[in-house]
């Protein structure tokens, strides 16, 4: 399919990523296309959810459902974290009303260092082909999000096998053993690396990583087990602007602002923004960090505290978004709130 | 039965509770008396969960184990943070293999403005003849440590039912019924002072209270939904030393040292040391921080990074234990070799 796209005509979160003046911030939702959707739970109805992946024609309708609803300044493809680890071959279920699920995780060192770098190409070409459709259909109106999990998150759930409180097990396994554990980090990295190059030949304008368990790790044992990764994939990613999201490793902001070359760094909501700010030196455009539990509130709350979030963040190198995804039974009307909200903002010497 | 009790003849908590000079720091585990230990799984395969925790000889019993093998300077009463919902009239149930539920979890402002606060002595009588026996087999040679759950995370359980990642129905019935969930907070608040008066009454030499679900809150919802509970609590209890863990919480801790009358501040393994002091300006004993999931790496590696969080906190103003409760599959050779470092730990001048 071509890749020869529509211009871009809304360019606040380009701007924004590199630092530029903006009217207002951009804003768009983690897992905005999803289950508070009534049209995605239709097709939800309708598809198993790796049909929903692997189906372009479905991931590209899934990804642009919130763009027609609440015209965002992005859209992220809809996908998911683990098919990485369906790329190096192995296995990942899903069951409705339960987590994934990895039948056969990694248990053994000899498991461990037989994995190999795949062709993502070849393994994750849905994904690509999404992301070019996905473009297309998208007409410049919003940027185009790619993505992939952390090399530690992926590797949580290659060792748990499931989700966990704790993945006390995955670190256990780690600790147990590490050469072994640097080989599956490594593997992960290089896969994900080549990964996301290839998304964004194929269309994405922005890519994001998600270490969703970095915050069950110690300062001492990120800078080990997750930050090395994350430093090896931003450096290798110079075709488009990185956003790291290390969820609840507040403790690894400056050293993420100063020692990557992410573009942008997602904050959750136990982060102030004047702490974000002040960690971060404001050198670096930060995203968040909207607590998805207060989306229960009522509109009227919900816009006085996202208005509230912008103020204290500054409309300059921010991105609204949650702090983390949108909760499966929000009312699509209190989405709504939350974009207008960031929609209809402004600078407070005009308030 | 009298509450005549032995001597304390290990006074290294109540020292490193005042800012005393102690020869080692004093070490105890959160859930130290737990599934990890067969002693304790023979106890759990007789006796249903609320039979152990409301027979007063078997929660001594539970309590006591940990004493005997381990010789730890505290010993924490087997009990539950949810007896207090029980006092005030809430139905817990607790399945083997699920956690707690609570079968009519309040869902409108009528049933919260209904509920009172309980006559404890009453309702919870048998912790407090847990605590005064617990004292007497203690001998004098361990700390006896009362504790409660905080207002905010009892709240959680009230209105979500059950445990959950995000407690976001929680979130949304206070922010949806702010006076029904304030007279709620005041309901538990109350209930818990008069609670853990009692308990320090039958034996009670420390008492901690738990905020389990703190780190749940953005700073600005903690300050107002948890904090002011936690203050009344601190304040009203003169009787003994008050340790606050409000696990997650990192945003709070200059605030908590010095607008709180807490002896000490829990802490978890997200929180580095030095970061704890500077923010408590070391006004206060910190208890922590051990990341329970590093119990699983080898002795070797458990003793090396115990004695190097006792130099990080420093032996003064300082409690070892874990940042979370132990987990049930660790090995008990595991638990022995933390303990043990901290009773082998020397100050770096003797290395």
């Amino acid at each position: 399919m071509s890749t020869n796209f529509p211009i871009l005509k809304n360019d606040l979160m380009l701007k924004a990523l590199k630092g530029e003046d903006v009217p207002r911030p951009p804003v768009w939702m983690m897992r905005q296309a999803g289950r508070y959707l009534p049209e995605y739970m239709e097709l939800r109805g309708k598809y198993t959810f790796f049909e929903r992946v692997e189906t372009p024609d479905l991931a590209c309708e899934i990804t642009m459902q919130p763009i027609r609803r609440f015209s965002p300044d992005a859209a992220i493809i809809f996908s998911d974290i683990l098919v990485v680890l369906q790329a190096i071959g192995i296995e990942v279920t899903l069951n409705p009303g339960e987590g994934p699920r990895i039948p056969n995780p990694v248990s053994t060192p000899e498991q461990a260092f037989a994995l190999r770098v795949p062709d993502v190409h070849d393994r994750l070409h849905y994904v690509m082909e999404a992301l070019t459709l996905t473009r297309h259909a998208l007409q410049g109106e919003a940027a185009l999000i790619g993505f992939a999990g952390a090399p530690w998150t992926l590797f949580c759930y290659l060792i748990e096998g499931k989700g966990s409180k704790d993945f006390s097990r995955a670190k256990a396994f780690y600790w147990q053993h590490p050469e072994a554990s640097k080989h599956i980090l490594s593997v992960i990295t290089q896969t994900t690396i080549a990964y996301l190059k290839a998304q964004i030949a194929a269309g994405a304008q922005i890519v994001q990583v998600f270490d969703s368990w970095s915050g069950l790790l110690s300062p001492e044992d990120f800078n080990e087990i997750a930050f090395p990764y994350l430093i090896e994939i931003c450096n290798a990613i110079t075709e488009a602007p990185v956003i790291l999201y290390p969820k609840g490793s507040w403790y690894a902001l400056e050293a993420i602002s100063y020692r990557t070359k992410a573009a942008a760094l997602g904050v959750d909501w136990c982060i102030t923004p004047e702490y974000a700010r002040v960690a971060t030196r404001n050198d670096i455009t930060l995203q968040g960090n909207f607590d998805p539990s207060k989306l229960l509130a009522s509109p009227d709350v919900i816009t006085k505290s996202v208005h509230r979030m912008i103020d204290r963040f500054g409309s300059k190198k921010y991105i609204a978004n949650l702090g983390h995804g949108i909760l499966p039974f929000v009312p699509v009307d209190h989405a709504r709130a939350f974009f207008d909200a960031v929609k209809f903002w402004e600078p407070s010497e005009n308030k």
